[in-house]
């Protein structure tokens, strides 16, 4: 579908964007969708909807399968929403890259947000590229801002590196454990504490669960994270919804760091700066990748060459590159 | 460390890859830990490499965690060694990608491989870049290969579309399933079929054991798969052995079939193209990297007029890629 075509109801991709900037929900979840697949005229889509964003706040949530992610992130919602905020929640599902797409389309939830109008929950596959997952995100963000939401939450399993990356990009980041996860602490010791500005140690009436908070805190005062911020380790159980007010004042209190030291609009710019960079960077590889299928760069006497160790793969790879690099130089320099 | 420059003991990686083809193997595994953290001169390294490469065969195993995948790959590395096959282990560790590596170095494993030095494994983080990876594994495929492993298994939890990338680009393709893990048909309906070229019900003296066989069997005749090979359903208790004799067979019948039906040599030109492609592809994309960091193709004030929303990023990235863009085209038509 692009600018011009209309499906069946005779709708253009923009007037999903219209309806969607009226608020109708099936054309909010729609947009995301042909957006997400990279439909003809999503890129003018997403210019519209940029200029009806309001900086939405974001929150990213990590921790490993089994720290009960998906439950506290409901709580969460809940806790936010109380607050007078409308929400929305992107949740990244590890276990379906072999789907292409997410598995079960936008995640049912019989939990305490399903009867909520004001908090809309997307489940999205980690398909595609790496940069495919959070480029897509960030659309997605983008969609859910303009729609009206005031925070957007993101869960991941923060189980791949395209995962983390979608983490790395949010307001305020919520690393979550659990007592008993093994090699959790090992984990955390060599990535996760710099990235995370709010601990939690969920399960909390878990034996151990003091011992983690330890562990956490040692490991804090080791030099990892932020000095000016000190991120605080709030116990939760999620399934009852133990210690979730005080996540959520965390939550509150981080943003309101953010805002008045400056670095959260100093954040948004890098964000922007990066986006910019990355959106750049997929088009010129969508470039190369078609041509490499039409074309034939890689010419079948070079392969029997390469074959034939003649040549080797490096060398054929540097000569492509030669003489883009060459004008590209001349263009970035 | 250059090809000039020379570490404690005065090796440069030139001298490296010459002990490393004399048979060392301290020298292999240090070459790997350099090539994998792309030091200068890798890719010189890499060229040497290349051309004492002998066309090793690949096998990729992948499966769900808790499938029982590293004990089948250590069962099935012994089987081929049996054979009078030297073989390398890839293990692709899903859980690294906080830690910048692999989570225990070269996995210790106390297995029936751990004391064969014609087995080699190495464990690999799933770091970096989504090109990171599969060039990564690429390249330590070419280095055991030139090293002499006429075999080379790559083990892959499959929970990301990198480590599905990298499975795609083997010559024997095993998936490995369980009895119970509930939604691994789903799973399996949507993508993994596409990739198996033979099937592992493991632990198959668990109850629907026989159900699973029953079922990935259907899913095999509604059109699935590769009309001329039929993949093979075996069932295996890895734990035991039992089994493995039959996979392994099942392993040389695929590799028959791919020589006598000339599918192998065009599976490796393919995989070469692609690979020369990947390669141009991610030494353009470092240039964009770092020139983006240099520079400021991106300036304040558009960064600024973006933020007021006078400007939308999707309009300033294809600001960017313009010049790029029109340049590429002409060089590569």
């Amino acid at each position: 579908m692009n600018l011009a075509e209309k499906d069946q109801r005779g709708n253009s991709i923009f007037d999903l964007v219209d309806k969607m900037l009226n608020g109708s929900v099936r054309a909010l979840g729609k947009l995301i969708t042909l957006v997400e697949d990279e439909c003809p005229g999503s890129l003018e889509a997403l210019k519209k909807v940029y200029y009806n964003t309001k900086d939405a706040y974001v929150v990213g949530l990590t921790g490993a399968p089994g720290t009960g992610k998906s439950t506290l992130v409901d709580r969460i919602a809940v806790e936010i929403r109380r607050q007078g905020f409308k929400v929305g929640i992107i949740a990244i599902d590890p276990s379906s890259p072999f789907t292409g797409g997410a598995f079960l389309g936008d995640r049912v939830r019989m939990m305490n947000t399903s009867n909520d109008n004001d908090i809309y929950i997307r489940s999205m596959g980690t398909r595609g590229s790496l940069g495919g997952l959070s480029e897509a995100t960030a659309s997605t963000v983008k969609i859910l801002d303009a729609f009206g939401k005031d925070f957007i939450l993101i869960e991941t399993a923060g189980t791949g590196q395209a995962e983390v990356d979608v983490i790395k990009e949010t307001d305020t980041t919520v690393v979550v454990c659990v007592p008993g996860l093994g090699d959790e602490i090992q984990t955390m010791k060599a990535g996760v504490m710099e990235i995370g500005d709010i601990f939690v140690v969920n399960k909390a009436d878990l034996r151990d669960a003091d011992r983690l908070v330890g562990d956490i805190e040692t490991m804090l005062n080791m030099g990892y994270g932020s000095k000016e911020w000190i991120p605080p380790i709030i116990k939760t159980i999620a399934t009852d919804g133990s210690g979730v007010v005080a996540l959520g004042e965390e939550i509150f209190n981080h943003r309101g760091y953010l805002i008045e030291s400056g670095l959260l609009k100093s954040k948004k710019v890098k964000r922007i700066r990066q986006e910019i960079m990355e959106i750049a960077k997929n088009k010129i590889i969508n470039k190369i990748s078609n041509s490499s299928n039409e074309a034939n760069q890689v010419s079948d006497e070079l392969l029997n060459e390469i074959m034939l160790r003649e040549k080797d793969p490096y060398t054929a790879a540097e000569e492509i590159v030669n003489n883009f690099s060459e004008i590209f130089q001349k263009s970035y320099v």
